[in-house]
């Protein structure tokens, strides 16, 4: 992987990250598909709506259909037939969320799978064995993330473990990995600012292709994520990518790039849409208001999105009050094309050294709301 | 509505029926789109499959959003984004099988909604009213249909309370429907062949755009549904199309178009897609069996759909056996193409009156089964 650092505009920076699979546009959002499936989307809806990057979850795929067969398969890319660049995170955060009578300790986490009950172990090292095996373009060390608010001391334990899952990681890649591909660190510490600092200097000691901040938007106030990539960002080299998991909404990632974030994920765009709600320019619409039982008009006309610009609103009112799947289906495209479009947008402005302003503009736009009801 | 018969080849048959809003080419097959919307399909996805027409349900959406909201946004063309020609049942079927508290009467059917328990009635004259409202290029009678095995007696009354509704929907029909829309009666007699010609030969005396051949496949065996096809077909005028409602199978479409049937609808190709069920030329295939779980290969290489030519059954194995919507989606573009490219096949076999030899030949391969297991 070889990241270009193209223009900085204050702290935020226009890149382009090169792959195996080609190459990605930073600041970049990556839609999430955690089961090798974008939820109601098809592969090639995602990449006409401008992703360059998606992002598939570990903790889903070992346990089905498992790494060893994805890789008899011929790798994640040929499986689910998306050729172009996929980041895998380790398995590490969902194994906190989802799995069952999980057990952490130096060695790994052993935890019952949520699917058959089974009692399956995910160590650093068979956290990047597994990325290996799906093909992942960049991987990510296994890390142990806590939800907040937490204890400091238990903040404190989880980070340093982290840092030597990380060192084990780094080790497992270095020896296994086919040359191109990634591993990214990942910045714990809860909302301790000494805490981020030292995972911060202790993973950039070790000398990773990126740097994740993980352990936020899990919880904690915007502003306390804000404060901890304020504390985290300035320490991390100027020249390897930045990525922030599992975020976030719209505001969240302009504030993000504000800071010098380069990468993003995160569920919105599908969850939301399947629960009816439109990301557009004039800010969140819920289609299941009855305000648009009647309304012929499409969600924005000026939308490069065609669903976004055509479909009526009574027409997606109606597919969601119904529960058609196809209501689903098209505000997850509306959601995933948004957030390129936003990307996008971000991306232009930074190129022109202009996005402090756009970033004013976009957000006035959102506070506009939507149009009048007919 | 202008039906044109081309080609007879034995009973088989090929026309075209030119609508309002364009040709279908017939024989046809119908796919369903209950709610105003094809389950897990965008609606470009239905014609690039090649449906020139598809059925939507006046009992689903007369409940909701209704006939007059679908009017005031336009009709259901624009509703739902399908500019080419629409059938709608009368919502007699699904009456029968899925509302609750239904009386009939004379004066028409009453009936609880499923959605919110209001009272609802549904006369022969409130069933065109709705077909008008929604637009439907194509509309159906108001009938009752009982389902199999019935009492004779029983279907004897209900046969003669579907002629007398048969006569006052197209009296409706002719005092307010706009020029150019089709109404069609529908031959009902359950499986007495006696009731069956009776009930043709009087629906003819009325002079309907087009005949359907209602209340089969409701149980009976499908030797019982084409004795009354074989019964009712040759009472029928050659110049008008006959639709053999909710039928079927890949096999009950071949043997219907051989005993002179020119439509047909059926929800199998979405809801078996729903359950992990692929039609393909040499039989289903049933992607939930672990005999695909490593399969690279498609469903069949030679398929003019992209997703059946391409999609390797390891992956629709594992959407399907995850659940994900995706599975159901991929599987319903399939089997909507399948009974496409059967029809297609039909109708070019048929204008090269060859139409025997063809049907055997299909039949041949759908017996040979699905390749060997990897
Ligand atoms: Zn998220
Ligand atoms: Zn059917």
């Amino acid at each position: 992987m070889i990241f270009d650092l193209h223009v900085t505009d204050g702290a935020a920076r226009l890149g382009t990250l090169d792959t195996p699979h080609g190459r990605v546009r930073t600041p970049a959002f990556m839609p999430v598909g955690t089961q090798a499936a974008m939820k109601g989307v098809h592969w090639h809806e995602v990449r006409e709506a401008g992703a360059d990057i998606v992002l598939s979850n570990t903790y889903h795929l070992m346990l089905r259909p498992s790494a060893e067969r994805i890789a008899r398969l011929g790798g994640l890319h040929a499986f689910m037939g998306w050729p172009h660049p996929i980041l895998t995170d380790s398995g590490g955060f969902q194994v906190m969320s989802l799995a069952k009578l999980r057990k952490v300790a130096e060695r790994g986490v052993t935890f019952q799978s949520h699917v058959d009950g089974a009692t399956v172990e995910l160590t650093p090292e068979r956290a990047v064995e597994i990325q290996r095996l799906l093909g992942s373009d960049i991987a990510m060390q296994l890390d142990e993330c806590v939800a907040l608010p937490a204890p400091p001391a238990e903040i404190e334990r989880a980070m340093r473990l982290s840092l030597r899952w990380a060192e084990r990681c780094k080790r497992a890649f270095e020896e296994d990995m086919p040359s191109g591909r990634a591993l990214f660190g990942i910045v714990q510490g809860g909302d301790v600012p000494d805490l981020r600092r030292e995972s911060a200097r202790a993973l950039v000691d070790l000398d990773f292709q990126g740097y994740a901040i993980g352990g936020l938007a899990v919880g904690e106030p915007q502003a306390t994520m804000l404060a901890m990539i304020e504390e985290v960002a300035p320490l991390l080299p100027a020249d390897r990518p930045r990525y922030l998991m599992g975020v976030g909404t719209p505001d969240d990632l302009l504030k993000g790039v504000a800071r010098g974030i380069d990468m993003f994920d995160c569920v919105l765009p599908t969850r939301n849409g399947r629960h009816g709600l439109a990301y557009t320019r004039f800010g969140p619409v819920n289609l299941k208001n009855a305000r648009h039982a009647e309304d012929p008009r499409p969600l924005d006309p000026e939308s490069p999105c065609r669903v976004a610009a055509t479909v009526p609103r009574a027409y997606l009112h109606h597919l969601i009050r119904v529960d058609e799947m196809l209501g689903a289906m098209l505000l997850s495209i509306v959601n995933i094309a948004y957030f390129q479009t936003l990307m996008q947008g971000v991306r232009a402005a930074i190129a022109e050294r202009r996005f402090a302003d756009h970033a004013a503009a976009v957000t006035e736009d959102w506070s506009r709301g939507d149009v009048p009801a007919l």
